[in-house]
């Protein structure tokens, strides 16, 4: 937890947690991280894209490793747990091991990626997508908000564009990654536990929906007459909230709507909304998306207004290995807390890792649900907690 | 139809018409249709508040008046009917009276008011408030946005705010008042009548509503552990609506509403709606501001959200006068038209007057009920069938 703290003293922004990707805070955050990682006994080195990588030694040496991280940048006014708990986590689980000489049949890699957020350029996962293996080097010219260049910040970082293809692991060289994480949700919380095994990071499908009636005065238009474009979209909002409630494992949420012309005397003309369907199995997210659409329809169709729908992003679940799901499940359960297993709603590093071995992940407790804030907040017990986990996940993985 | 178009000539802005309260294209205004007046042998006067009276003597010299009227100011990028054809059809009837040397049994007094939008001042029925005796002297002090206050607009004018009292017409001094106005809503058109009598002008009351739920990862947070506050919100908005389909004149709409914080990631955690009621019965505007709150609360009950429902405006419904009501339907009759009883949704000069006389408003059929919009229009056919029956009910009228 000190260690977490001192990590949130880097900071962009004066008074608040801001750590961007290749900026000075993330710069002195890979820097004081690399020095814990030194004391530990580790062999560190900074790969290209900015990425601490922290080996410990198999009792075989140059043996294929398990990875165990997370990252180290941060939404802006961040709180100090997302990302930077799943790489301290692993930090102490393995100095741990250190301490006490223990070597296992496997290396560990401790990793620290820097752009998971994707706040600074227009891209995200950049670092865990290289050591995976496939960067794209077109992603080299995205600029950030200051015209500043994906390449010149990296160069200004202390990376090297030209070393990108050599930050990428094999599927020789590792054996899974694990990544512990805050939940960002409510689950373990209300379920009065402390940590919980992640079966899938969810698919995502993105639908923005423009609803066209007719504006008319509040006081001459009677109900019969109207074709407002407010009453229909309500209808279907609750339409995807429907949607949602009968497919288990369904997520779906209208987050932005505007009505116009938004007078108070004005019967609505147009309303646009959006809608976010998510759910761990693409199968179920394409038949609530089908169904909302469905549903939509009718209530356009019913209520005589215009309706246009279109997908606006998409992006297919990414499943959680059965084997980590396993071994994490026994080592809770070793512990003697229940397991429970859910799907992480938000996305991971460990969809970029996914692409190069099995993944599993970790979910911590978090107060209130709320991440992507400075209240967010771990107790030092499920923190304590998690690395026992860990540890005992490390003591007896097997290599397959 | 040609005078209607003579008079949008004169505006405040170019290119489209805007003629507010006291303005240079208001004074304008005045002045042409003093003019017309004049030339129909009209006594003509023009008040303190800016009203523009031609008085059709009676039979009997210095008997009490009929009178016909609306206003001539309009809204911003108005349409030229509302408002100026009830003072142009009255001194149409009046010149067809003249030009015959008829006389009857009442004078008639041709009104034209100047604020009745209330665009300019923050006040409105200023000039109708005036002549039905009940001007409230505080309000010279209200300024227009350039910082202008109605006392000295009135002076630049030519009004003068020292003989506002001299405005009021005494109860002993009128019969009634007759305003023809378009409709401003569909109703006539879709039952195919060129004109319709008002029953009451709707009283209103508007309520604005905050709903608190809690806003949350739209991934993370599953369906049952949410208290979102767009869903409780959709529920409501329909609920407005069952509300109104389910007594009958009762109007109400949800014009504007915000979603807080309005991401397409982030479900809504607060949302603020207005609902406007309207009804030409208080007693039913009432029962159905009582039954959406009932609802309103329910729902928020239900969902576990936080509601605050306050009321920001009130205004009790105006009724027509009986026997105003019948002379204008008998006379719709005998041009052989079906006679269409429907309440006004919309604010009218009628309003102030009620205060004084009794009160009767004929509605004339606009184009898809489209006001307050340059696109707004009416059928020569139908302004001559107004006329007629404003004739017909002139010839008919029996001061009590």
């Amino acid at each position: 937890m000190e260690r977490l703290d001192a990590l949130a003293r880097h900071s962009d922004e004066p008074g608040k947690l801001t750590r961007l990707y290749l900026s000075a805070a993330h710069k002195a955050a890979a820097e004081i991280l690399a020095g814990w990682m030194r004391e530990a006994g580790l062999a560190v080195s900074i790969d290209a894209l900015g990425t601490v990588v922290g080996r410990y030694e198999s009792a075989i040496p140059g043996a294929p490793a398990l990875l165990l991280g997370s990252h180290i940048d941060t939404v802006r006014d961040a709180g100090r747990y997302d990302g930077a708990l799943g790489v301290i986590a692993g930090l102490v689980a393995v100095e741990e091991l250190s301490k006490h000489r223990e070597t296992l049949p496997f290396a560990i890699e401790v990793v620290a990626f820097g752009d998971e957020e994707g706040v600074r350029f227009p891209t995200t996962l950049t670092s865990s997508r290289a050591l995976a293996g496939y960067f794209d080097p077109a992603i080299l010219d995205v600029c950030d908000a200051d015209g500043v260049s994906l390449r010149k910040a990296l160069i200004a970082f202390g990376g090297d564009p030209a070393a990108i293809a050599r930050a990428a692991k094999s599927r020789e060289e590792v054996h899974a990654y694990i990544e512990v994480h805050i939940e960002q949700g409510p689950v373990l919380e209300s379920a009065n536990l402390p940590v919980g095994v992640v079966t899938a990071i969810n698919g995502i499908r993105r639908l923005a929906v423009a609803v066209i009636g007719e504006a008319g005065h509040a006081g001459t238009v009677p109900m019969r007459l109207r074709r407002d474009a407010l009453t229909a979209a309500a209808e279907m909002v609750l339409a995807v909230e429907r949607v949602a409630n009968s497919l288990p494992g369904v997520v779906a949420t209208v987050g932005r709507m505007e009505v116009f012309p938004s007078a108070v005397n004005v019967i609505p003309g147009s309303v646009q909304f959006t809608i976010d369907v998510r759910s761990p199995e693409d199968t179920q997210r394409d038949a609530a998306t089908e169904e909302i659409t469905r549903s939509t329809r009718k209530i356009a169709a019913d209520r005589q207004v215009e309706l246009s729908i279109s997908t606006t992003h998409e992006a297919p679940a990414t499943a959680c290995s059965p084997v980590m799901i396993d071994a994490l499940s026994r080592a809770i359960k070793q512990l003697g807390f229940a397991t429970r297993l859910l799907p992480s709603g938000a996305g991971h590093d460990a969809m970029a890792i996914a692409q190069l071995c099995p993944i599993g992940m970790l979910f911590v407790r978090c107060a209130g649900g709320i991440s992507h804030n400075p209240k967010e907040a771990i107790s030092l017990q499920d923190a304590d907690i998690c690395v026992r986990i860990l540890l005992d996940f490390l003591r007896n993985f097997k290599p397959i």
